[in-house]
């Protein structure tokens, strides 16, 4: 896809003008990934605002071959210290790149006091989450990717209940490994992030991490799990009921539900982020349960599993066309157990796109 | 282990002296949770110079219970924006934290301009690598979590050979996960890094990724992977063959054995490092195959699975006593394959205590 990420470059360009540089220095892995497609481990970018063959990609001896096939279509610097080396080379051509700016929400103190002894003859200005704004917005390989990532998770957990799985007497610990495995068998490259499987009053906590307690009749399990394809990360939690429910784990249930669907419904192009929280959170307070709610309703995910946009209470900014976010209300009994649903949606004129797909009926096991 | 915890604030605390400040503003996660044992995901630690009572320990509402397990010898301040608050109270208590240092190392440009503004009454200065000086030099809890580390990475890999998961057919893909599933059966809660399977020609390719390659008669399989305990990781690699070894193999095998025994050797007290990396080169130069070497000798490793110091050509200072190091010279021949065999192991007066203790001798399965 080299034209996908020319493309990105070039929208970057325009937020380069716009900020008034000359040239951006790009060295956060996962923005030079967005901009170029290279996956390794040491790398620097430097993308003059005007012309893509003043844009230089630096790598060291290592990704030789690697970046020959994933980067065949920008100048090619090796070097160890690839930052430095391209600072280097802007202060050596300062009437192309006068006014560079620099990852400042990412580059250290030390990084700085270091780059910017090399860069003496030219400015380097702060200019902070320019590829991060472009981010926000999925362009269409991204969202394939992110569709086959929530695919990968939605087939796991299928295939956990089919398959017996889940079931009384294995342990949270042992379903997280079942689960973790199948996503794997699905094509992804790891867990994105450590998988929570939590039975029983564990499923009051919201980030439980899983023990050795086995599951027992009557629990709530709640499952929150993501797979990565292509470096996009899905991020999914359903909660499930171990024997048949009690009639105070259907009503909760029923009324996270309700919230998660409010949640969705708010997620519309030009809607206020604070909002979509808000009408989620909404019916859980109308049913009195508004302090048991007591995290955030979602967040971005793409290249990392948390990113912008934040849908909280205190989160500031818009949603728009192509974002990718979660919607995940939950609401906890301590003690006793609780619900958390959620799914990863694109935001679309209409309604979201959501693309976790397993059913939010409340399921029986 | 509160006790250690103490004991490492103070040895902390002489640093801070020394470097002339009042107190450290300690942000990296991986540092808190070594002062500390806190292990969320979130928190802040302002030592002061002197004193343990003037030692604040800041968390948000989330690890409320969590942090009053793992932390129950400090003081403590609820507060989503850790650093901040801490910072705050710095600026608030200028008699007391007049001179704070921070790791300018890990602190953003974005994030100390924001710590700046909020400290302003007081003198915010750099302090790099205070913390990782103290984690260079392992203590007897470090050790311990590096020992079951490195027992459960070789277990997996003598359970992978005795059950025939190693064999002719199997890809390497399949062999990764075998040997991650058998490190988490054995108490590792991840995989220090993607583990590395590379049969037959990609054996010659350092760092590569498991493929769908199937294993064939006559392969070399190099094995580079590592358990994590306690958040400590191990690192391990071995070459073993499928089947009966060509002479070719034996020759290169032999080689890289004795290179490894000879950097083994070299890793005393007052060492140099780069001497170390040379003890093991010079055996490959003198056969002939110093540019197939083509990456340093080893590394640091504990909460991190690379960590200082470098044992490299460039590489710069001396061992102690008490240091976690990997030796892992390799020969790659660019496509037949190649061999690399890593162990990790304690620096001791006299020689090294390797934690890794998988036979060296040429495997044949």
């Amino acid at each position: 896809m080299p034209e996908t990420h020319a493309a990105r470059r070039t929208a970057l360009r325009s937020l380069i003008r716009e900020s008034g540089l000359d040239a951006l220095l790009v060295t956060d892995l996962l923005n030079i990934r967005y901009l170029t497609g290279f996956t390794g481990s040491n790398a620097a970018l430097l993308v003059h605002a005007e012309a893509e063959d003043r844009t230089l990609f630096c790598t060291d001896g290592r990704y030789t071959t690697q970046s020959e096939v994933q980067v065949p279509d920008l100048q090619r610097v090796l070097d160890r210290a690839s930052a430095a080396a391209l600072a280097r080379h802007a202060a050596a051509n300062a009437a192309d790149y006068g006014r560079t700016g620099f990852e400042s929400q990412h580059v250290s103190v030390e990084q700085y006091e270091t780059t910017r002894k090399i860069a003496e003859g030219i400015e380097l200005r702060r200019a902070p989450n320019l590829v991060e704004r472009l981010r926000l917005v999925k362009d269409q390989a991204e969202i394939e990717a992110l569709r086959m990532a929530c695919a990968a998770a939605d087939r796991a957990l299928s295939g956990l209940i089919e398959h017996g799985d889940l079931r009384v007497g294995r342990t949270e610990r042992e379903v997280a490994r079942a689960l973790e495995n199948r996503m794997l068998d699905h094509g992804s490259s790891g867990a994105s992030f450590e998988s929570i499987v939590a039975a029983g009053p564990n499923s009051a906590i919201p980030h439980h991490r899983p023990t050795d307690r086995p599951l027992a009749k009557g629990d709530f399990v709640k499952l929150d799990f993501g797979a990565i394809i292509d470096g996009y990360h899905s991020d999914m939690t359903r909660t499930l009921v171990l024997g048949e429910p009690a009639d105070w784990q259907r009503e909760l249930y029923e009324l996270v539900h309700r919230a998660q669907a409010a949640g969705l419904a708010a997620v519309l192009p030009g809607a206020e982020v604070s909002a979509v929280d808000k009408a989620a959170r909404e019916v859980i307070e109308r049913a009195g349960h508004g302090e048991r709610f007591s995290h955030g309703l979602g967040h971005g995910v793409g290249l990392q599993v948390h990113e912008a946009p934040s849908l909280a209470t205190t989160g500031v900014g818009t949603l728009s066309a192509g974002m990718a976010v979660t919607v995940e209300p939950g609401v906890y009994l301590a003690g006793r157990g609780g619900v958390r649903i959620e799914d990863t949606l694109i935001v679309r004129d209409g309604t979201g796109e959501v693309l976790t797909l397993s059913t939010k009926e409340l399921v029986v096991v």
